[in-house]
């Protein structure tokens, strides 16, 4: 069971999340818990390191940040004990939780699941201090932002969980965001390999580590809503409450061609017109943006009349495209290019299923759709199992309702 | 150096802090920094604690509480680097600084002091986290509340440091407290047993056991004001900044009779009049008290007229007095006395000098003047190095500020 910031913001909170451990472990569940920092205690300590230096030792952030999962999971074990459930408190470097030496925003290395497992076979509930580990040099590292989700899912594989519930905010996976789509239908089940493509596209239930990871260590993953009452009556054996369950597609039953739509704005356009089309020309553009640590998707290539130029367009996240606009403006020269133009005012969206992999013509359909409506596609990306279009981004909320309507999505 | 939790409340604060490190550093020392947590932060975190379950697990209490030091120990160590001094944070586990079992008020097992003294012989500053140290369960103890005093002179020991320097709000120890005696001075020099016994009487400066430490250690301790400029300029080799050096007696050279007046109004006063005086008689009255882990001090025993009975008088912490009456009740059978009297509006104050050990007629010096203000002595204690009169607390300025007189402590 993983619980978030917001539902452990307080001590009242806490007390329900103690509730809903109690209802598991009353139902025969050996349990371990993940927990977050309560809401707004990480944002403070990164403040003050921020204050004291801008160029803060990433290993003295880790120490002091990861005093807030600590501090939550220390609250919970008195929570739990004080309802009459067995519990104690871990922190990372008690597992042992190992990490590589990337302080700030480490990867997990290894788990020694053993302790854990012995101490829930007696009926002790874990609960673990997520977002944490301890680095090579046996100081604490941290995962990143958002880690809380990869602890869970690394700590359910090292303790063979039958599953990873993570209590969030909304009850589980919509076919998109509701917000824009008010019938959009929860997902009763998606594969791992179609979640993954939902969370990097801008789906945030999920951190896209934490997907990749249950799907590597096959871990079965339930979203739920942490509002659900905790003494609620549980649906019967082998089925689940409401939520979503991420799942080997094997599981799924009934496969859709098209699971959902997703749609991101965190991209921004970069286009290259009038380059000068030779051999390497792809290098002389891309190996100083990854010289630069510019993470770049979506890349077209067009080959220009005549055929000595070619125009080149890619995406880059919003957030870098000064810097990266700047890359190429110093590179002018050896990439040979007439003009340079960069755009913010752009949305990528996208259509996800697995069902794509055994079906013709989903993406025709779209286009097909897009034009209807008058929204002009700038860029197309496609993947096995996606189809994502670059377009304005005052067209999202209707793009997103007519992919959602003409691939059946729509509520009933 | 150690900083307590005013001198570190704020980002503001705990650059000051750093200022004072690196004015030791330049100075030519290696340094270790014990810190507290920043004012508030631990009365937050014990108040949660307690809402949670009045009769929390020690374990998890000490999990969550040592958080508040482990933020100060980073945050500290990001000032310093950002000053240009190098430095890192340390938590007791990483030391390890060990302690006994006994959560949420351990004592120190063992410190060891070869990394820290191996990394500060590099020149980089150890930044240690107070209060906390690792149990034989391999999980976080806390020393009790205070405990960062006991922290920093048992690292000052493991390091086997010239000195141990505790900044605090006050510049030193004083001859008496100087809200009572405005004319107090401060000590330069006050022997170790000479501290022991005024911290013990309620001198606030300095934790009772970091003191007892600080002897058995033979570790020299500085008290002086964080308030301080940290640029101020500092004496020359061999002497010291304003502030009082607790040390072996050895090193004082010119011994005054009388050091100091202390008060405490944690006291109360317990009384047994008529007891039947048979043998066995005190183990019948303190068996009980002691069995209740009741603190009994100043016990005086008057054989009554006659010589059937005795009067038995003694003090107990003023938090205990209801505890001590009660037990006392249950024993009335036992005892076999005719009436029970408490009183809690009575002070205890001490005068004392280790120069008693050699001068006689001190106490009665103290009886005369005490006597001709008209103040009405309850019951005397005398050790080695102190004497110490119970009267009525309203008394208590005025046996203050006369004994502070007769034995010529009152500044010029």
């Amino acid at each position: 069971m993983k619980f978030g910031g917001t539902s452990v913001a307080n001590i009242e909170r806490i007390r329900n999340v103690a509730a809903h451990v109690k209802r598991e472990v009353e139902a025969g569940n050996e349990v371990a818990v993940v927990v977050s920092a309560m809401a707004g205690a990480t944002n403070q300590l990164v403040a003050w390191c921020r204050e004291l230096s801008p160029m803060h030792d990433a290993r003295e952030y880790d120490a002091v940040v990861a005093s807030g999962e600590q501090v939550t999971a220390g609250l919970l074990a008195i929570a739990l004990q004080d309802a009459g459930v067995s519990a104690r408190s871990w922190q990372g470097w008690q597992i042992p939780l190992k990490t590589d030496a990337a302080h700030g925003s480490a990867r997990i290395a290894d788990i020694d699941g053993n302790l854990l497992i012995e101490r829930m076979s007696q009926g002790q509930v874990a609960v673990v201090a997520g977002f944490q580990g301890i680095a090579p040099d046996n100081r604490i590292a941290t995962l990143g932002r958002g880690g809380s989700d990869t602890s869970a899912v690394a700590i359910a594989a090292a303790v063979k969980a039958d599953r990873c519930d993570i209590y969030t905010d909304v009850d589980g996976v919509y076919t998109t965001d509701p917000r824009i789509v008010p019938n959009a239908r929860r997902l009763e089940r998606v594969s791992f390999e179609e979640m993954l493509e939902m969370a990097s596209l801008g789906a945030k239930v999920l951190q896209v580590r934490s997907v990749e990871l249950a799907m590597v260590h096959n871990v079965r993953v339930f979203v739920r809503s942490s509002f659900d009452a905790p003494d609620a009556p549980q649906a019967g054996p082998g089925t689940l409450p409401p939520g979503t369950l991420i799942c080997d597609e094997d599981e799924i039953v009934e496969q859709q061609v098209v699971t959902g739509i997703a749609y991101s704005k965190d991209e921004a356009q970069v286009t290259l017109r009038r380059v000068a089309d030779k051999p390497g020309v792809a290098a002389s553009i891309f190996g100083p943006l990854a010289a630069a640590n510019i993470n770049v998707d979506m890349i077209v290539q067009n080959v220009a009349p005549g055929g000595a130029h070619t125009d080149v367009t890619f995406t880059v996240p919003v957030g870098e495209l000064d810097r990266a606009m700047k890359v190429l403006e110093e590179a002018r020269g050896e990439i040979d290019y007439e003009d340079l133009q960069g755009a913010r005012d752009v949305v990528k969206v996208s259509v996800i299923g697995i069902g794509m992999r055994s079906h013709a013509g989903v993406a025709s359909k779209a286009f097909k759709a897009l034009a209807e409506r008058g929204i002009n596609i700038r860029v197309i990306a496609t993947s096995e199992i996606k189809i994502s279009v670059l377009i304005d981004a005052a067209y999202t909320e209707l793009a997103v309702r007519t992919l959602h309507s003409v691939y059946g999505l729509d509520a009933a």
